[in-house]
């Protein structure tokens, strides 16, 4: 792999992942982009502990553009986009409206923390975090699931270049890489990319799972996940699984169709992992969008999430890498809602049993 | 308030409140119901400690009725319906197609815990809860908006009374009254109807926000509820107040415009509401819906969510009841989503800045 960084014309970072060493062409931006927008308000909710980010420039943001004026295509002599280049393989850049930013950049920010007592009771920051697009792939109308296995582990490659850089700089408690897909999911870019989040704060999601880890290493002396893995891998809900990965729906799924892949051996995050398991990861990955694409009419909306450990918080270690890859829908004709139990008690209900979902994705295996 | 109890011909409880006492006719259900769904299958997620209902018999549930067949509109000669009676002021009945169903009833059941560590890593109970329906009005095309105070204060007394006669029971852990509102938020229902959801353990969102206030007793000596009301009493984010309720959208709001209400002199719950706090509390809550009314084109879909102490749960005293209104609409055009970072990570980023949106809602007040 072979990185080439530049700017945009606003100051934000790109960055080139080339499969083969090249010397690519840096083009400048020529865009009159103006200034960038101001800093997002990470603000502390005193009641749960979590960050809720006010970030009131991205009302704006550009709404599902025809092909003709996608800003993730390549640049055009006539047409000018974020990558300034006649094509590319993946190209990562900063968010030009991001959800977390820093305006005056990382260096020197500190990461937050969720007190019982904040210094305040309505305590905010200014800033913090980091927001990346990462395109997949040059060509508009592909998906991810339609990459060929050399561009898909590029991208891996990518992602874990990412949560190492990342990881590293100051005020970052976790980096999560994700892909959107699909209008059901509000997605208002079709052309294939992911996201990279650079949070200035530990997620809920990421802070319950470790506090449990940790706890449950305590009580047992065991590894929380090793023995969660260990009993899906005897279960009955096991989709696909090679040398390197396991992909099963889990016994509590929250979703209509929802998979989660695990590496054989606990990892703490994308870095670690070798040669052998990313090409492996590539081949189960490609596979299960593979499934999903034909589990109805058209291709489901799904939501790809990678859980890594956050480095810096005690008990990391306890934590293993894994994927969620869930769809919001639940047949043809219909969509999950998150309504009054989901979105106001965080509870969820299933009307698609996990052994069925299972099942089903099996069946329409290649 | 009077109540009158009867049964549904599948055997499902249905309660007939009216604001003075009369002898109502309690005619039979004639339909042929067949047998009531299988039980709900409450799992446990080793690695957040939270309970996932797989509930598969719902996926079969009916999908926006016309008028003509609405389930929850008075019976006629020709047309059977939910509710066996030729009209009604407010009817609560045990849900059709329960997300949480207890087949042979709550007596003697046991209420779920979180343990660290769990009896076996794939974790589950059979049934656990129940699911009621409540209708606003007879009134098919009314909203809650539309209702007169003397409704609406009957309603809010049903609520209370659900609350107290579920609280009581066997294998409660805490009783949640909310109103889902609009196609946009999945609703399936247009007739005007909440739902109350008696949990067989504690919510997620229940459950970190009694921790937290237990902490914050223990480390500060005070109510973590008091001090926050306290200081958004103070600042410029108000909508509405009188004398036994506040209404503000909160400094770290997740939702485009969300507005939190409480009790002035803090309550654990509806059933500790005083005639005085009941019919002031119509008096703003209509006047809040009516705003949401007027917030865009149409009227705004919305979550209206109840929280109360879960009784039985130690520390429960420091628990605060509220309500929480939302709407996951941006503008005229622009829905919320839950995508990568709210449905994978529980971290939220609001679009609007929480002191716009109070703006906003007392700039559209009647």
């Amino acid at each position: 792999m072979h990185k080439t960084s530049t700017h945009l014309a606003d100051g934000r970072d790109l960055i080139y992942f080339d499969r083969r060493d090249i010397a690519r062409e840096v083009r400048p931006d020529l865009r009159d982009l103006g200034r960038r927008p101001g800093a997002s308000e990470p603000r502390f909710d005193l009641r749960t502990g979590d960050w809720v980010v006010v970030a009131d420039h991205r009302q704006d943001r550009s709404f599902q553009p025809t092909a003709n004026d996608c800003p993730l295509c390549p640049t055009r002599p006539d047409r000018p986009t974020e990558v300034p280049a006649a094509d590319y393989e993946v190209v990562v850049f900063e968010n030009r409206f991001p959800a977390l930013s820093t305006p005056s950049g990382l260096a020197g920010t500190e990461r937050l923390s969720s007190p019982v007592v904040p210094p305040e009771p309505l305590w905010s920051a200014s800033g913090g975090g980091r927001c990346e697009v990462i395109c997949f792939s040059s060509q508009h109308d592909a998906s991810f699931a339609d990459l060929k296995p050399d561009q898909a582990r590029l991208v891996l490659d990518a992602w874990a270049d990412r949560t190492d850089d990342l990881s590293r700089r100051d005020g970052v408690a976790q980096v999560y890489c994700f892909e959107n897909r699909g209008a059901e999911i509000g997605v208002t870019q079709p052309h294939p990319h992911g996201q990279i989040y650079a949070y200035p704060y530990l997620t809920p999601r990421t802070s319950h799972m470790l506090e449990r880890a940790r706890a449950y290493r305590s009580a047992t002396g065991a590894n929380l996940f090793d023995d969660l893995v260990a009993a899906e891998a005897a279960a009955e809900r096991v989709v696909a699984r090679n040398d390197d990965w396991i992909a099963f729906v889990p016994f509590a799924a929250r979703w209509p169709y929802e998979v989660h892949v695990y590496p054989s051996r606990r990892r703490r995050d994308l870095t670690d992992l070798d040669d052998g398991e990313r090409d492996a990861f590539v081949t189960l990955y490609l596979d299960l969008l593979a499934r999903f694409d034909r589990l109805f009419d058209a291709p489901a909306p799904y939501i790809s999430a990678w859980h890594q450990a956050p480095r810096l918080e005690p008990g990391a270690a306890e934590f293993a890498l894994h994927l969620e890859l869930f769809t919001n829908r639940r047949s043809d004709t219909k969509l999950k809602v998150m309504a009054g139990t989901e979105a106001g008690m965080d509870s969820f209900s299933n009307d698609i049993s996990p052994e069925k979902a299972a099942d089903r994705l099996r069946e329409i295996g290649g």
